[in-house]
């Protein structure tokens, strides 16, 4: 399944709220198109949105001829979601172009070979017969490429290691039930989907042997924000002795920020969560607390997993080092992956 | 609402699945009534579970002739879920009685009395203005009486205390979402209902003051058995230095075990986690792994609220002076509340 792709005058994406039952794609040919599916998950994944918003960028560069309506649409898209910086960077990027739709384009050609570099840095995380924890999901559909996280666990499964994944549900929009489940299944990958609640006891109780989840802004000292229930998660696996393992593009580091306190953590509506598709599941009135995001401290992430290798503690050290790199562009990395 | 109550030749239990929407109640008048009213969570709560499968086995001995049929039917009962020691209990109790009925309607006024006397005794575990998280439902609806965790919160916000309770939602059957938010915002108690993956930052940012569950059965060491979820729940109480109180009545302790590993942990259905209602949440044929309940080490447990008062460690001495304490009858546990 193809996330996102250009159409020569729409943004073509694959609403993923409808899946796993219907797989439906829709043209995004305006400002509001294009908001309205990041702000309402239409189009999700950090990497996905922003190669989504570099598009939708692209586009009104090219149908916008008033400069003042180009740069207000622009910065319609770039503050449609607020926590993911990939959104912004990607926003940016094609902004500052040339040539906007062929940024565009080499942001979502890079990302292809940014996440088979990430895959390839993995590996050495993964142990043959793997138990692997996730939390969200951060395959093909959440990069429009090949997938952060999962994409690591696909690449253990085409590697022959054979993991069995456990896979949060990830309340309150269920991507890891609806997307992680298809995505590792249509692999052949072992793949047992539980509640959030039940993340302890499959540390106690079913042999985990590490966790790897995806991210959508890492501060320079490695905190990272991530999917509401990622901070609680790594509590639990420090508390059981399990590696903690964060799988993102260097894209997603945003070398600007100290650490998370910086980063502004997304509430969505209350009806995420008292309402299931029409039916209502708690009672009309009732307030909602529903950050779409926390925070995990640097200090409890084992390890890095980039497109430039695994970066390991001390992050103040590591991090900057990342920083500094010379910028990796896609054709390098296909030859590496 | 009136969770259960005895009709002459009939149990009638308000259908928990309903809610918050339907308020309907349903006759139990066979075997089979009770044990798929137990077994399918229309009924729920370890006490409420105890009360219904009591007045279930004095339905038995009124309508069944045949000793043979008799038994056979209350093992049926006392079977129905394996984790609350409450059904047990109470069905022994019922079993063994003289009057069967009579020791139904003893144990349902019990518990009345217990849950009161467990609220008079959480008092003091309860600051005022306390932001209060909580874990599944254990309100009036839960014991068919009062009220454990719920009843503690029910009885601060009665001593003018206005508690702020955030509410886990508690997957995969929404308790939270579904039971406590009624009972709470029905009493004026400021509720703020979060997924369960929300927990970890609402200890981190809201303030979270102290953490109060119920407990489906609690061994000798004070490992406690409660719904999925509250065995994380207590790690990241412990990581950020919150209190996490258990409320039970003693007939939730079982002195017969010395430890969690002896409690036997239910796994139900794959369809609470893959559907909502009839709609499917996750591909056809996904693999789950859906264990109703986890084991809270007593290490991780600040202390029991229980009728007798509060219970603290070391629970090897403590727990065991509870087991040896004159059994309290309704009588006298009326008016110490």
């Amino acid at each position: 399944m193809e996330a996102v792709r250009w159409e020569g005058d729409a943004v073509v994406y694959l609403d993923q709220r409808l899946l796993p039952h219907d797989v439906r794609y829709v043209r995004a040919e305006s400002v509001d198109d294009v908001e309205r599916a990041i702000a309402t998950l239409a189009v999700r994944g950090a990497p996905c949105i922003g190669i989504f918003g570099a598009y939708g960028a692209a586009l009104m560069h090219a149908t916008l001829a008033d400069d003042r309506a180009r740069a207000e649409a622009v910065a319609r898209i770039r503050g449609a979601r607020p926590t993911a910086v990939n959104l912004a960077w990607a926003v940016d990027r094609v902004a500052a172009a040339a040539d906007p739709l062929a940024e565009a384009m080499a942001i979502h050609e890079e990302q292809r070979a940014l996440d088979a570099a990430i895959a390839h840095a993995g590996a050495e995380l993964i142990p043959k017969g793997a138990r692997i924890l996730t939390h969200c999901n951060t395959g093909p559909i959440a990069t429009a490429a090949g997938g952060t996280a999962v994409g690591v666990i696909l690449a253990a499964q085409r590697a022959g290691k054979k993991p069995r994944v456990y896979v949060d549900e990830t309340r309150p929009l269920l991507q890891g039930a609806r997307l992680n489940t298809l995505e590792l299944q249509s692999a052949g990958v072992d793949t047992v989907l539980q509640v959030d609640g039940a993340a302890a006891i499959a540390m106690q109780r079913q042999g985990i042997d590490l966790v790897i989840v995806g991210a959508d802004r890492i501060a320079r000292n490695g905190d990272t924000a991530n999917k509401i229930g990622t901070y609680g998660l790594s509590i639990l696996a420090a508390h059981h002795g399990i590696p903690f393992y964060v799988a993102a593009p260097r894209s997603t580091f945003d070398f600007s920020i100290a650490g998370g306190d910086a980063i502004p953590i997304e509430e969505r509506p209350p009806q995420e969560v008292t309402s299931f598709r029409e039916a209502r599941v708690a009672p009309e009135g009732t307030n909602v607390y529903n950050p779409a995001f926390d925070v995990t401290p640097g200090h409890l992430i084992t390890a890095f997993v980039t497109e430039c290798g695994v970066v390991r503690p001390p992050y103040l050290e590591s991090i900057a080092d990342l920083e500094f790199r010379p910028f990796v562009r896609a054709s390098q990395l296909s030859g590496k992956a």
